[in-house]
Protein backbone atom coordinates (compact mmCIF):
# COMPACT_ATOMS: atom_id res chain seq x y z
CA UNK A 1 0.00 0.00 0.00
CA UNK A 2 1.41 3.22 -1.06
CA UNK A 3 1.21 5.17 2.39
CA UNK A 4 2.45 8.57 0.19
CA UNK A 5 -0.70 8.64 -1.91
CA UNK A 6 -3.75 6.54 -0.11
CA UNK A 7 -6.00 8.68 1.34
CA UNK A 8 -8.24 6.68 4.42
CA UNK A 9 -11.03 7.88 5.99
CA UNK A 10 -12.60 7.33 9.20
CA UNK A 11 -16.20 7.74 10.83
CA UNK A 12 -16.94 7.54 14.27
CA UNK A 13 -14.86 8.34 17.34
CA UNK A 14 -15.79 6.24 20.03
CA UNK A 15 -13.55 4.02 22.58
CA UNK A 16 -13.19 1.40 19.24
CA UNK A 17 -12.84 3.94 16.54
CA UNK A 18 -10.39 6.37 17.75
CA UNK A 19 -7.29 3.73 18.77
CA UNK A 20 -8.27 2.27 15.91
CA UNK A 21 -7.67 5.14 13.26
CA UNK A 22 -4.79 6.03 15.46
CA UNK A 23 -3.20 2.89 14.43
CA UNK A 24 -3.75 3.40 10.96
CA UNK A 25 -2.68 7.24 11.01
CA UNK A 26 0.58 6.17 12.92
CA UNK A 27 1.45 3.85 10.10
CA UNK A 28 1.69 7.03 8.05
CA UNK A 29 -1.90 7.00 6.07
CA UNK A 30 -3.00 9.88 4.96
CA UNK A 31 -6.17 10.70 7.18
CA UNK A 32 -9.95 12.27 7.12
CA UNK A 33 -12.01 11.92 10.06
CA UNK A 34 -15.95 12.76 11.16
CA UNK A 35 -17.53 12.15 14.23
CA UNK A 36 -21.00 13.33 15.62
CA UNK A 37 -19.01 14.67 18.51
CA UNK A 38 -16.18 16.78 16.94
CA UNK A 39 -14.40 16.90 20.70
CA UNK A 40 -13.91 12.98 20.43
CA UNK A 41 -11.84 13.44 17.00
CA UNK A 42 -9.81 16.13 18.51
CA UNK A 43 -6.80 13.11 19.24
CA UNK A 44 -7.17 12.06 16.17
CA UNK A 45 -6.32 15.50 14.39
CA UNK A 46 -3.84 16.21 16.60
CA UNK A 47 -2.48 12.96 14.89
CA UNK A 48 -2.85 14.65 11.30
CA UNK A 49 -6.20 13.53 10.46
CA UNK A 50 -8.21 16.59 8.72
CA UNK A 51 -11.90 17.35 9.97
CA UNK A 52 -14.56 16.91 7.96
CA UNK A 53 -17.85 18.65 8.27
CA UNK A 54 -19.80 15.18 7.32
CA UNK A 55 -19.70 11.72 5.88
CA UNK A 56 -20.08 12.91 2.91
CA UNK A 57 -16.94 15.00 2.71
CA UNK A 58 -14.94 11.84 3.92
CA UNK A 59 -15.81 10.45 1.16
CA UNK A 60 -15.09 13.25 -1.15
CA UNK A 61 -11.97 13.43 -0.01
CA UNK A 62 -10.72 9.78 0.79
CA UNK A 63 -9.94 6.45 -1.20
CA UNK A 64 -11.24 3.99 1.51
CA UNK A 65 -13.95 4.94 3.95
CA UNK A 66 -14.21 3.33 7.23
CA UNK A 67 -16.99 3.40 9.92
CA UNK A 68 -17.36 2.23 13.37
CA UNK A 69 -20.35 3.67 15.15
CA UNK A 70 -23.20 2.34 17.15
CA UNK A 71 -26.21 1.37 16.28
CA UNK A 72 -27.70 0.25 12.76
CA UNK A 73 -29.58 3.48 12.06
CA UNK A 74 -26.55 5.40 12.92
CA UNK A 75 -24.89 3.16 10.29
CA UNK A 76 -27.66 3.93 7.95
CA UNK A 77 -27.62 7.74 8.58
CA UNK A 78 -24.24 7.43 7.99
CA UNK A 79 -24.21 5.88 4.63
CA UNK A 80 -27.77 6.23 3.42
CA UNK A 81 -28.45 9.87 4.95
CA UNK A 82 -28.53 13.59 3.49
CA UNK A 83 -24.93 13.78 4.07
CA UNK A 84 -24.09 10.54 3.84
CA UNK A 85 -21.39 8.53 2.88
CA UNK A 86 -22.85 6.93 -0.60
CA UNK A 87 -23.11 10.85 -2.22
CA UNK A 88 -19.53 10.54 -3.11
CA UNK A 89 -19.01 6.85 -3.58
CA UNK A 90 -17.23 6.95 -7.16
CA UNK A 91 -15.51 3.98 -9.01
CA UNK A 92 -12.45 2.25 -7.15
CA UNK A 93 -13.59 3.68 -3.89
CA UNK A 94 -13.97 1.07 -0.58
CA UNK A 95 -15.92 1.84 2.23
CA UNK A 96 -15.16 -0.42 4.86
CA UNK A 97 -18.48 -1.25 7.99
CA UNK A 98 -16.31 -2.41 10.84
CA UNK A 99 -19.64 -1.84 13.38
CA UNK A 100 -21.58 -4.71 14.40
CA UNK A 101 -24.89 -4.22 12.59
CA UNK A 102 -27.44 -5.94 10.79
CA UNK A 103 -26.47 -8.49 7.83
CA UNK A 104 -29.01 -7.03 5.37
CA UNK A 105 -27.92 -3.57 6.42
CA UNK A 106 -24.56 -4.49 4.94
CA UNK A 107 -25.56 -6.28 2.10
CA UNK A 108 -27.71 -3.24 1.00
CA UNK A 109 -24.55 -1.54 1.56
CA UNK A 110 -22.56 -3.50 -0.18
CA UNK A 111 -25.41 -3.42 -3.23
CA UNK A 112 -25.43 0.63 -3.06
CA UNK A 113 -21.64 0.27 -3.56
CA UNK A 114 -21.89 -1.51 -6.37
CA UNK A 115 -24.25 -0.04 -8.21
CA UNK A 116 -21.93 3.12 -7.83
CA UNK A 117 -18.65 1.38 -9.30
CA UNK A 118 -17.24 1.12 -5.52
CA UNK A 119 -16.54 -1.75 -3.25
CA UNK A 120 -17.75 -2.59 0.20
CA UNK A 121 -16.88 -4.89 3.19
CA UNK A 122 -18.42 -5.81 6.44
CA UNK A 123 -16.26 -6.26 8.56
CA UNK A 124 -16.81 -5.83 12.25
CA UNK A 125 -14.38 -6.73 15.10
CA UNK A 126 -14.63 -8.56 18.67
CA UNK A 127 -11.69 -8.44 21.01
CA UNK A 128 -12.99 -5.15 23.29
CA UNK A 129 -11.39 -1.67 23.57
CA UNK A 130 -8.11 -3.71 24.88
CA UNK A 131 -8.09 -5.44 21.64
CA UNK A 132 -8.50 -2.11 19.59
CA UNK A 133 -6.10 0.04 21.49
CA UNK A 134 -3.64 -2.98 21.34
CA UNK A 135 -4.38 -3.94 17.59
CA UNK A 136 -5.06 -7.14 19.04
CA UNK A 137 -8.94 -7.63 17.30
CA UNK A 138 -9.95 -10.50 15.58
CA UNK A 139 -11.46 -8.95 12.24
CA UNK A 140 -14.34 -10.76 10.39
CA UNK A 141 -14.69 -9.67 7.00
CA UNK A 142 -17.30 -10.64 4.35
CA UNK A 143 -17.24 -9.28 0.83
CA UNK A 144 -15.43 -9.83 -2.65
CA UNK A 145 -12.40 -11.96 -2.09
CA UNK A 146 -9.91 -9.43 -3.60
CA UNK A 147 -11.37 -6.45 -2.07
CA UNK A 148 -10.24 -8.22 1.58
CA UNK A 149 -7.17 -8.66 -0.05
CA UNK A 150 -6.90 -5.12 -0.89
CA UNK A 151 -7.87 -4.25 2.21
CA UNK A 152 -6.09 -6.72 4.51
CA UNK A 153 -2.48 -4.91 5.20
CA UNK A 154 -4.57 -2.28 6.66
CA UNK A 155 -6.80 -4.80 8.72
CA UNK A 156 -3.58 -6.09 10.07
CA UNK A 157 -2.58 -2.71 11.75
CA UNK A 158 -5.58 -3.00 13.36
CA UNK A 159 -6.41 -6.50 14.25
CA UNK A 160 -4.51 -10.29 15.21
CA UNK A 161 -6.40 -12.90 13.42
CA UNK A 162 -7.75 -11.39 10.27
CA UNK A 163 -10.75 -13.50 8.45
CA UNK A 164 -12.31 -13.22 5.07
CA UNK A 165 -15.92 -15.15 5.73
CA UNK A 166 -17.22 -14.95 3.12
CA UNK A 167 -19.39 -12.76 0.56
CA UNK A 168 -21.12 -9.53 1.68
CA UNK A 169 -23.05 -9.67 5.06
CA UNK A 170 -21.20 -13.21 6.52
CA UNK A 171 -18.89 -10.64 8.11
CA UNK A 172 -21.94 -9.89 10.30
CA UNK A 173 -23.48 -13.09 10.52
CA UNK A 174 -20.05 -14.41 12.12
CA UNK A 175 -19.99 -11.95 14.17
CA UNK A 176 -23.98 -12.69 15.14
CA UNK A 177 -22.93 -16.39 15.74
CA UNK A 178 -20.04 -15.25 18.13
CA UNK A 179 -22.58 -13.33 20.14
CA UNK A 180 -25.22 -16.59 20.06
CA UNK A 181 -22.68 -18.47 21.91
CA UNK A 182 -21.30 -15.84 24.39
CA UNK A 183 -24.60 -15.05 25.12
CA UNK A 184 -25.65 -18.86 26.59
CA UNK A 185 -22.14 -19.00 27.46
CA UNK A 186 -22.20 -16.23 29.95
CA UNK A 187 -25.21 -17.36 31.46
CA UNK A 188 -24.19 -20.98 32.54
CA UNK A 189 -20.92 -19.12 34.10
CA UNK A 190 -23.00 -16.55 35.76
CA UNK A 191 -25.44 -19.62 37.05
CA UNK A 192 -22.91 -21.76 37.74
CA UNK A 193 -20.99 -18.82 40.08
CA UNK A 194 -24.70 -18.52 41.86
CA UNK A 195 -25.04 -22.11 42.36
CA UNK A 196 -21.26 -22.30 43.89
CA UNK A 197 -21.60 -19.34 46.02
CA UNK A 198 -25.10 -20.28 47.28
CA UNK A 199 -23.77 -23.75 47.92
CA UNK A 200 -20.88 -22.52 50.54
CA UNK A 201 -18.15 -22.94 48.18
CA UNK A 202 -15.22 -21.05 47.97
CA UNK A 203 -14.56 -19.19 44.43
CA UNK A 204 -11.59 -19.42 43.50
CA UNK A 205 -11.10 -23.12 44.05
CA UNK A 206 -14.00 -23.43 42.22
CA UNK A 207 -13.01 -21.47 39.16
CA UNK A 208 -10.21 -23.47 39.29
CA UNK A 209 -11.50 -26.63 39.57
CA UNK A 210 -14.36 -25.97 36.47
CA UNK A 211 -12.08 -24.21 34.60
CA UNK A 212 -9.32 -26.09 32.25
CA UNK A 213 -12.19 -29.24 31.61
CA UNK A 214 -15.23 -29.63 29.47
CA UNK A 215 -16.88 -26.36 31.34
CA UNK A 216 -13.25 -24.14 30.08
CA UNK A 217 -14.19 -20.54 28.52
CA UNK A 218 -13.19 -17.57 28.00
CA UNK A 219 -15.41 -16.24 30.07
CA UNK A 220 -14.68 -18.37 33.21
CA UNK A 221 -10.88 -16.98 32.70
CA UNK A 222 -11.32 -13.64 31.78
CA UNK A 223 -14.85 -12.38 33.52
CA UNK A 224 -15.87 -14.67 36.38
CA UNK A 225 -12.87 -13.90 38.70
CA UNK A 226 -14.08 -9.96 37.97
CA UNK A 227 -17.70 -10.99 38.69
CA UNK A 228 -16.24 -13.16 42.19
CA UNK A 229 -14.51 -9.57 42.78
CA UNK A 230 -18.12 -7.90 42.42
CA UNK A 231 -16.33 -6.13 39.62
CA UNK A 232 -18.90 -4.94 37.11
CA UNK A 233 -17.05 -2.04 35.13
CA UNK A 234 -17.57 -2.31 31.06
CA UNK A 235 -15.04 -4.61 28.96
CA UNK A 236 -18.21 -4.71 26.54
CA UNK A 237 -21.49 -2.66 27.43
CA UNK A 238 -24.68 -4.47 28.39
CA UNK A 239 -26.51 -1.85 26.06
CA UNK A 240 -24.31 -3.29 22.77
CA UNK A 241 -24.92 -6.49 23.40
CA UNK A 242 -28.44 -5.82 23.25
CA UNK A 243 -28.51 -4.68 20.51
CA UNK A 244 -26.24 -7.60 18.92
CA UNK A 245 -28.50 -10.09 20.32
CA UNK A 246 -31.77 -7.62 18.63
CA UNK A 247 -30.09 -8.00 15.82
CA UNK A 248 -29.30 -11.80 15.70
CA UNK A 249 -32.91 -12.50 16.68
CA UNK A 250 -34.37 -10.77 13.96
CA UNK A 251 -32.02 -12.41 11.71
CA UNK A 252 -33.22 -16.02 12.95
CA UNK A 253 -36.57 -15.23 12.58
CA UNK A 254 -36.38 -14.03 9.08
CA UNK A 255 -33.77 -17.04 8.42
CA UNK A 256 -37.14 -19.37 9.93
CA UNK A 257 -34.92 -20.58 12.91
CA UNK A 258 -35.38 -21.12 16.53
CA UNK A 259 -32.83 -19.74 19.19
CA UNK A 260 -34.82 -20.54 23.08
CA UNK A 261 -30.72 -19.99 24.37
CA UNK A 262 -30.45 -16.92 23.09
CA UNK A 263 -34.06 -15.55 23.76
CA UNK A 264 -33.58 -16.36 27.30
CA UNK A 265 -30.28 -14.52 27.34
CA UNK A 266 -31.95 -11.50 25.69
CA UNK A 267 -34.63 -11.25 27.68
CA UNK A 268 -32.20 -11.65 31.12
CA UNK A 269 -29.93 -8.73 29.52
CA UNK A 270 -33.08 -6.79 29.28
CA UNK A 271 -33.88 -6.96 32.83
CA UNK A 272 -30.10 -6.06 33.49
CA UNK A 273 -30.61 -3.29 31.63
CA UNK A 274 -34.00 -2.39 33.33
CA UNK A 275 -32.66 -2.08 36.94
CA UNK A 276 -30.14 0.47 35.23
CA UNK A 277 -27.10 -1.38 34.04
CA UNK A 278 -26.77 -1.29 30.86
CA UNK A 279 -23.23 1.06 31.01
CA UNK A 280 -21.85 -1.85 33.04
CA UNK A 281 -19.84 -4.71 31.74
CA UNK A 282 -21.32 -7.98 30.42
CA UNK A 283 -20.84 -9.80 32.98
CA UNK A 284 -23.03 -7.52 34.61
CA UNK A 285 -25.47 -10.75 33.94
CA UNK A 286 -25.07 -11.72 37.41
CA UNK A 287 -26.38 -8.72 38.70
CA UNK A 288 -30.04 -9.35 37.09
CA UNK A 289 -29.73 -13.47 37.93
CA UNK A 290 -29.00 -12.66 42.07
CA UNK A 291 -32.06 -10.58 41.74
CA UNK A 292 -34.22 -13.09 40.52
CA UNK A 293 -32.77 -15.24 43.15
CA UNK A 294 -33.53 -12.27 46.12
CA UNK A 295 -29.76 -12.48 46.89
CA UNK A 296 -28.49 -9.05 47.71
CA UNK B 1 1.36 -45.65 50.59
CA UNK B 2 2.23 -49.00 51.20
CA UNK B 3 1.60 -51.14 48.31
CA UNK B 4 1.98 -54.54 50.17
CA UNK B 5 -0.71 -54.58 52.67
CA UNK B 6 -3.40 -51.69 51.60
CA UNK B 7 -6.23 -53.47 50.00
CA UNK B 8 -8.09 -51.21 47.79
CA UNK B 9 -11.86 -52.40 47.21
CA UNK B 10 -13.90 -51.02 43.56
CA UNK B 11 -17.63 -51.13 43.25
CA UNK B 12 -18.66 -50.05 39.73
CA UNK B 13 -16.93 -51.63 36.79
CA UNK B 14 -18.69 -49.53 33.76
CA UNK B 15 -16.77 -47.13 31.06
CA UNK B 16 -15.34 -44.85 33.38
CA UNK B 17 -14.80 -47.35 36.33
CA UNK B 18 -13.14 -49.82 34.88
CA UNK B 19 -9.87 -48.43 33.52
CA UNK B 20 -9.91 -46.36 36.53
CA UNK B 21 -9.72 -49.28 38.89
CA UNK B 22 -7.42 -50.63 36.28
CA UNK B 23 -4.93 -47.87 37.11
CA UNK B 24 -4.63 -48.40 40.89
CA UNK B 25 -4.11 -52.37 40.34
CA UNK B 26 -1.72 -51.94 37.74
CA UNK B 27 -0.15 -49.49 40.29
CA UNK B 28 0.28 -52.58 42.07
CA UNK B 29 -2.64 -52.55 44.95
CA UNK B 30 -4.39 -55.56 45.84
CA UNK B 31 -7.59 -55.10 44.86
CA UNK B 32 -11.55 -56.27 46.14
CA UNK B 33 -14.41 -55.78 43.30
CA UNK B 34 -17.84 -56.20 42.95
CA UNK B 35 -20.30 -55.03 40.08
CA UNK B 36 -24.09 -55.21 39.07
CA UNK B 37 -22.96 -57.90 36.26
CA UNK B 38 -20.02 -59.91 37.26
CA UNK B 39 -19.11 -60.69 33.74
CA UNK B 40 -17.88 -56.49 33.26
CA UNK B 41 -15.44 -57.58 36.04
CA UNK B 42 -13.60 -59.81 34.03
CA UNK B 43 -11.03 -57.56 33.12
CA UNK B 44 -10.52 -56.99 36.68
CA UNK B 45 -10.45 -60.28 37.90
CA UNK B 46 -7.60 -61.14 35.35
CA UNK B 47 -5.64 -58.08 36.43
CA UNK B 48 -5.59 -59.87 39.90
CA UNK B 49 -8.48 -58.24 41.46
CA UNK B 50 -10.46 -60.51 43.79
CA UNK B 51 -14.55 -60.88 43.01
CA UNK B 52 -16.95 -59.91 45.71
CA UNK B 53 -20.32 -61.02 45.81
CA UNK B 54 -21.65 -57.46 47.31
CA UNK B 55 -20.30 -54.64 47.91
CA UNK B 56 -20.54 -55.41 51.74
CA UNK B 57 -18.21 -58.08 50.67
CA UNK B 58 -15.66 -55.72 48.96
CA UNK B 59 -16.20 -53.30 52.20
CA UNK B 60 -15.06 -56.04 54.31
CA UNK B 61 -11.67 -57.01 52.47
CA UNK B 62 -10.84 -53.35 52.20
CA UNK B 63 -9.24 -50.48 53.59
CA UNK B 64 -10.25 -47.97 51.04
CA UNK B 65 -13.41 -48.65 49.39
CA UNK B 66 -14.23 -46.47 46.01
CA UNK B 67 -17.65 -46.67 44.19
CA UNK B 68 -18.28 -45.38 40.94
CA UNK B 69 -21.43 -46.32 39.75
CA UNK B 70 -25.09 -44.80 37.69
CA UNK B 71 -27.58 -42.84 39.28
CA UNK B 72 -28.09 -41.71 42.41
CA UNK B 73 -30.16 -44.77 43.89
CA UNK B 74 -27.07 -46.88 42.54
CA UNK B 75 -25.17 -45.04 45.17
CA UNK B 76 -27.65 -45.27 47.79
CA UNK B 77 -28.05 -48.97 47.41
CA UNK B 78 -24.78 -49.70 47.00
CA UNK B 79 -24.05 -47.83 50.21
CA UNK B 80 -27.26 -48.23 52.44
CA UNK B 81 -28.85 -51.38 51.07
CA UNK B 82 -29.64 -54.91 52.84
CA UNK B 83 -25.66 -56.24 51.45
CA UNK B 84 -24.54 -52.60 51.27
CA UNK B 85 -20.66 -51.35 52.40
CA UNK B 86 -21.54 -49.55 55.39
CA UNK B 87 -22.38 -52.48 57.11
CA UNK B 88 -19.35 -53.16 57.07
CA UNK B 89 -17.56 -50.17 57.82
CA UNK B 90 -15.40 -49.82 60.89
CA UNK B 91 -12.95 -47.25 61.94
CA UNK B 92 -9.89 -46.25 59.93
CA UNK B 93 -11.37 -47.38 56.62
CA UNK B 94 -12.55 -45.15 53.74
CA UNK B 95 -15.05 -44.81 51.21
CA UNK B 96 -14.45 -42.43 48.23
CA UNK B 97 -17.59 -42.08 46.14
CA UNK B 98 -16.59 -40.84 42.79
CA UNK B 99 -19.96 -40.77 41.45
CA UNK B 100 -21.86 -38.11 40.27
CA UNK B 101 -24.58 -37.57 43.07
CA UNK B 102 -26.63 -35.85 45.04
CA UNK B 103 -24.48 -33.71 47.12
CA UNK B 104 -26.72 -34.18 49.97
CA UNK B 105 -26.64 -37.58 49.80
CA UNK B 106 -22.83 -37.56 49.74
CA UNK B 107 -22.96 -35.54 53.37
CA UNK B 108 -25.43 -38.35 54.54
CA UNK B 109 -22.44 -41.31 53.50
CA UNK B 110 -20.22 -38.94 55.27
CA UNK B 111 -22.19 -38.67 58.36
CA UNK B 112 -22.90 -42.24 58.56
CA UNK B 113 -19.36 -43.25 57.80
CA UNK B 114 -18.54 -40.94 60.58
CA UNK B 115 -20.73 -42.84 63.14
CA UNK B 116 -18.74 -45.56 62.42
CA UNK B 117 -15.44 -44.31 62.71
CA UNK B 118 -14.94 -44.29 59.19
CA UNK B 119 -14.22 -41.50 56.57
CA UNK B 120 -15.57 -40.62 53.67
CA UNK B 121 -14.96 -38.33 50.22
CA UNK B 122 -17.16 -37.27 47.75
CA UNK B 123 -14.78 -37.21 44.45
CA UNK B 124 -16.64 -37.00 41.40
CA UNK B 125 -14.53 -36.37 38.12
CA UNK B 126 -14.54 -34.88 34.71
CA UNK B 127 -13.11 -36.11 31.75
CA UNK B 128 -15.24 -38.76 30.52
CA UNK B 129 -14.27 -42.11 29.09
CA UNK B 130 -10.41 -40.58 27.51
CA UNK B 131 -9.74 -38.95 30.90
CA UNK B 132 -10.45 -42.21 32.62
CA UNK B 133 -8.22 -44.41 30.04
CA UNK B 134 -5.81 -41.69 30.00
CA UNK B 135 -5.56 -41.26 33.62
CA UNK B 136 -6.11 -37.53 32.87
CA UNK B 137 -9.23 -37.22 35.02
CA UNK B 138 -9.96 -33.63 36.96
CA UNK B 139 -10.89 -34.95 40.32
CA UNK B 140 -12.78 -32.39 42.73
CA UNK B 141 -13.25 -33.71 45.87
CA UNK B 142 -15.00 -32.79 49.67
CA UNK B 143 -14.61 -34.05 52.85
CA UNK B 144 -11.87 -33.78 55.48
CA UNK B 145 -8.79 -31.83 54.83
CA UNK B 146 -6.14 -35.10 55.99
CA UNK B 147 -8.30 -37.57 54.46
CA UNK B 148 -8.65 -35.92 51.02
CA UNK B 149 -4.48 -35.66 51.67
CA UNK B 150 -4.33 -39.66 52.57
CA UNK B 151 -5.71 -40.61 49.30
CA UNK B 152 -4.38 -37.82 47.20
CA UNK B 153 -1.37 -40.19 45.94
CA UNK B 154 -4.29 -42.43 44.86
CA UNK B 155 -6.22 -40.00 43.13
CA UNK B 156 -3.01 -38.91 41.62
CA UNK B 157 -3.18 -42.31 39.59
CA UNK B 158 -6.26 -41.68 37.85
CA UNK B 159 -6.76 -38.03 37.57
CA UNK B 160 -4.08 -34.98 36.46
CA UNK B 161 -6.00 -32.23 38.40
CA UNK B 162 -7.11 -33.10 42.31
CA UNK B 163 -8.62 -30.71 43.97
CA UNK B 164 -9.62 -30.52 47.35
CA UNK B 165 -12.60 -28.47 47.42
CA UNK B 166 -13.81 -28.01 50.93
CA UNK B 167 -16.05 -30.61 53.46
CA UNK B 168 -18.46 -33.24 52.72
CA UNK B 169 -20.96 -32.59 49.72
CA UNK B 170 -18.70 -30.06 48.11
CA UNK B 171 -17.08 -32.09 45.61
CA UNK B 172 -20.63 -32.83 44.04
CA UNK B 173 -21.52 -29.07 44.72
CA UNK B 174 -18.23 -28.41 42.29
CA UNK B 175 -19.23 -30.89 39.73
CA UNK B 176 -23.19 -29.43 39.95
CA UNK B 177 -21.29 -26.19 38.63
CA UNK B 178 -18.88 -27.30 36.25
CA UNK B 179 -22.08 -28.86 34.64
CA UNK B 180 -24.67 -25.99 34.98
CA UNK B 181 -21.36 -24.04 33.11
CA UNK B 182 -21.62 -27.35 30.16
CA UNK B 183 -25.29 -27.04 29.69
CA UNK B 184 -25.72 -23.59 28.19
CA UNK B 185 -22.35 -23.53 27.28
CA UNK B 186 -23.94 -26.37 24.28
CA UNK B 187 -26.66 -24.30 23.91
CA UNK B 188 -24.95 -21.42 22.55
CA UNK B 189 -22.72 -23.40 20.22
CA UNK B 190 -25.22 -25.03 19.22
CA UNK B 191 -27.50 -22.23 18.19
CA UNK B 192 -24.68 -20.56 16.30
CA UNK B 193 -24.10 -23.60 15.02
CA UNK B 194 -27.82 -23.75 13.35
CA UNK B 195 -27.38 -19.84 12.89
CA UNK B 196 -24.14 -19.97 10.87
CA UNK B 197 -25.28 -22.76 8.83
CA UNK B 198 -28.92 -21.52 8.13
CA UNK B 199 -27.09 -17.95 6.89
CA UNK B 200 -24.77 -20.02 4.58
CA UNK B 201 -21.37 -19.90 6.65
CA UNK B 202 -18.88 -22.07 5.98
CA UNK B 203 -18.54 -23.66 8.77
CA UNK B 204 -15.23 -24.27 9.29
CA UNK B 205 -13.83 -20.76 8.83
CA UNK B 206 -17.14 -19.65 11.00
CA UNK B 207 -15.09 -21.79 14.17
CA UNK B 208 -12.01 -20.64 13.51
CA UNK B 209 -12.58 -16.69 13.51
CA UNK B 210 -15.28 -17.19 17.06
CA UNK B 211 -13.10 -20.00 18.28
CA UNK B 212 -9.78 -17.96 20.51
CA UNK B 213 -12.03 -15.06 21.10
CA UNK B 214 -14.71 -13.93 24.00
CA UNK B 215 -16.07 -17.06 22.57
CA UNK B 216 -13.65 -19.35 22.64
CA UNK B 217 -14.68 -22.72 24.93
CA UNK B 218 -14.02 -26.46 25.15
CA UNK B 219 -16.97 -27.50 23.45
CA UNK B 220 -16.13 -24.97 20.22
CA UNK B 221 -12.53 -26.58 20.36
CA UNK B 222 -13.99 -30.22 21.25
CA UNK B 223 -17.50 -30.57 20.39
CA UNK B 224 -18.40 -28.43 17.63
CA UNK B 225 -16.07 -29.65 14.52
CA UNK B 226 -18.11 -33.45 15.75
CA UNK B 227 -21.43 -31.68 15.48
CA UNK B 228 -20.47 -30.13 11.88
CA UNK B 229 -19.25 -33.38 10.35
CA UNK B 230 -22.17 -35.06 12.24
CA UNK B 231 -20.86 -37.66 14.82
CA UNK B 232 -22.96 -37.96 17.83
CA UNK B 233 -21.30 -40.65 19.26
CA UNK B 234 -20.94 -40.42 23.03
CA UNK B 235 -18.17 -38.89 24.76
CA UNK B 236 -20.67 -38.37 27.69
CA UNK B 237 -24.13 -39.78 27.73
CA UNK B 238 -27.28 -37.30 27.12
CA UNK B 239 -28.68 -39.77 29.39
CA UNK B 240 -26.53 -39.14 32.58
CA UNK B 241 -26.05 -34.97 31.63
CA UNK B 242 -30.13 -35.16 31.77
CA UNK B 243 -29.25 -36.42 35.62
CA UNK B 244 -26.94 -34.47 36.56
CA UNK B 245 -29.02 -31.17 35.47
CA UNK B 246 -31.44 -33.10 37.52
CA UNK B 247 -29.60 -33.21 40.68
CA UNK B 248 -28.47 -29.32 39.93
CA UNK B 249 -32.04 -28.10 39.69
CA UNK B 250 -33.21 -29.80 42.56
CA UNK B 251 -30.33 -28.20 44.65
CA UNK B 252 -31.35 -25.17 43.32
CA UNK B 253 -34.74 -25.53 44.31
CA UNK B 254 -33.52 -26.48 47.94
CA UNK B 255 -31.26 -23.83 48.00
CA UNK B 256 -33.54 -21.43 46.86
CA UNK B 257 -32.11 -19.93 43.72
CA UNK B 258 -33.41 -19.69 40.42
CA UNK B 259 -31.01 -21.04 37.30
CA UNK B 260 -33.75 -20.31 33.90
CA UNK B 261 -30.98 -20.85 31.60
CA UNK B 262 -30.07 -24.45 33.41
CA UNK B 263 -33.97 -24.88 33.45
CA UNK B 264 -34.11 -24.42 29.67
CA UNK B 265 -31.11 -26.41 28.77
CA UNK B 266 -32.55 -29.54 30.64
CA UNK B 267 -35.93 -29.11 28.84
CA UNK B 268 -33.87 -29.25 25.31
CA UNK B 269 -31.95 -32.34 26.68
CA UNK B 270 -35.48 -33.91 27.76
CA UNK B 271 -36.17 -33.36 24.06
CA UNK B 272 -33.12 -34.99 22.94
CA UNK B 273 -33.64 -37.90 24.91
CA UNK B 274 -37.49 -38.24 23.64
CA UNK B 275 -36.30 -38.54 20.25
CA UNK B 276 -34.73 -41.63 21.36
CA UNK B 277 -30.93 -39.76 21.33
CA UNK B 278 -30.18 -40.41 25.18
CA UNK B 279 -27.09 -42.82 24.27
CA UNK B 280 -25.78 -40.18 22.24
CA UNK B 281 -23.14 -37.99 23.19
CA UNK B 282 -23.92 -34.31 24.56
CA UNK B 283 -23.64 -33.06 21.47
CA UNK B 284 -27.04 -34.50 20.39
CA UNK B 285 -28.28 -31.25 21.84
CA UNK B 286 -27.95 -30.03 17.95
CA UNK B 287 -30.51 -32.52 16.58
CA UNK B 288 -32.98 -31.15 18.71
CA UNK B 289 -32.65 -27.57 18.29
CA UNK B 290 -32.64 -28.74 14.32
CA UNK B 291 -35.97 -30.78 14.88
CA UNK B 292 -37.21 -26.88 16.44
CA UNK B 293 -36.51 -25.19 13.74
CA UNK B 294 -37.36 -27.97 10.98
CA UNK B 295 -34.35 -28.58 9.55
CA UNK B 296 -33.92 -32.04 8.54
Amino acid sequence: MDKQSLKLGWIGTGVMGTPMFGHLLSAGFKGYVHSRTRSKAAGLTEKGAVWCDSPQQVAEASDIVFTMVGYPNDVKQVYFGENGILRSMYTGKTVVDMTTTSPQLAIEIYQAASQKGAFALDAPVSGGDIGARNGTLSIMAGGDHDVFENIKPLFELLGKKIIHTGGAGSGQHTKMANQITIASTMVGVCESLIYGFRAGLDMETMLKAIGGGAAACWTIDNLAPRITKGDFEPGFFVDHFIKDMGIALVEAERMGIVLPGLALAHQLYLSVKAKGYGKKGTQALMLALKDLSGIT
